[in-house]
């Protein structure tokens, strides 16, 4: 899994059946070097610095936005997340490999090094 | 998954039986920096810019075409997309580890800063 | 799996049920460079020198805290791992894909070139 | 999947029986800026330049050679690949993740830009 | 699957039952600027310049050493490689994705190119 934030949406009109009506976010991984020791993100407005360049495009089922901070994880457990709030009776085999797991409240960088 | 652009396409005659008749296409992924801020891809004319120098060979079955902006989806997820298109009976073991499971209509990259 | 040390926690309130109470932790791989030769990572005080500045957050179960030395799996390894603790009965379908699979006393790297 | 070139061969006289008598090639792969618009490697003797530094070990059954492109899976996708030519009964569980699915005729890289 | 030279070893008291007694190895893997032409590692004392600064933790039954030239499979093939040396009903869940499954003998890069 990995840390980042949520930096936008995307819109898509052919989809399988299994994904429709799923959200899917553009998420940045954040790097050490972006989080200040101590650093603090919030819902809609972190403290950290600017997280990587890299795009990852996941499903979202946790009502994250965009500046949010989240972890995302694959595979299997992507699947496990999403199919975990679907209705009963539903497949877990959505064609989805990414989803957000967890909407982040606090992250706490130990040591005094310069991190 | 991640965003990207079709780039081209592969022929190849040697294959296995399943993946036979499988269109392969070569994506590009996209990174942040290539997207403006409210950046709007559209299919045959992405108003992005370059993306990335990788390249991911995978199947599609939502014809897709070059230009066109993609969600690219690995692993068990790409069979499973695969899967649910082929005729009923057909097995979902395709010797095949990535899919096109969207073609994007719009990106919104939020937030005022230079992303 | 990687070798990397412990350089965080990470809060988040709104998780699955399956991962409720499961201490996620920040975790940066090392490289080869980092390492001295004969290097011997000790808990809670490391001898290698900084690790990368990428950041893996896995799930742990054995303890691990910031400035220990650890062993991160991926996939179903990570969710076998966690399942294997988890009272009887639980489902090892965890929305989880890294886990600390082991906490290192010693590290040798052989030879006496400058690793 | 991706598209590389096939550089070497490597013998190893330890393997798992499943693994016995497989070939085990080592590719390189491609990067955008190594195909020219309208590439079209070949096999023996590719117009596209050298591709990258990277080197994938994978089993092969499609009697590549090296100067060859091909198209490498990972994963559940190779050991279908290597099975689905095995003798009838024989296990797909091969301790093996990587594995060549196609041979590359051509690649088409659309568009006037210098890619 | 990639082509690494063991670079070392790792020592961990707290580990999972079915992880126990495995011997767990420091790999780098090669890039192929590392591999002469021709080049043909051998055991203990390699004729390959340095491989790259990367580090991978994986399971070894293969009675692997410092020097060795191995090859290393990811994820489920990881887990078949173990599985299959260990005692009969022995279950394969073990929580590792990394195994060494050959020792090589020899590497042929072929061309004249300077690889």
């Amino acid at each position: 899994m990995f840390l980042g934030r949520v930096a936008g949406t995307v819109w898509s009109t052919v989809k399988w059946p299994e994904a429709k009506g799923l959200k899917l976010l553009l998420v940045r991984p954040y790097r050490l070097g972006d989080l200040p020791p101590g650093a603090t993100p919030t819902r809609g407005g972190g403290t950290a610095s600017e997280p990587t360049d890299d795009l990852v495009v996941c499903a979202d089922m946790l009502d994250a936005g965009p500046g949010d901070d989240v972890i995302v994880a694959f595979g299997h457990a992507a699947r496990v997340a999403l199919s975990e709030q679907l209705p009963a009776g539903a497949k877990p085999n959505v064609p989805i490999d990414a989803a957000v797991v967890a909407v982040v409240d606090r992250v706490s960088i130990e040591g005094g090094e310069p991190l």
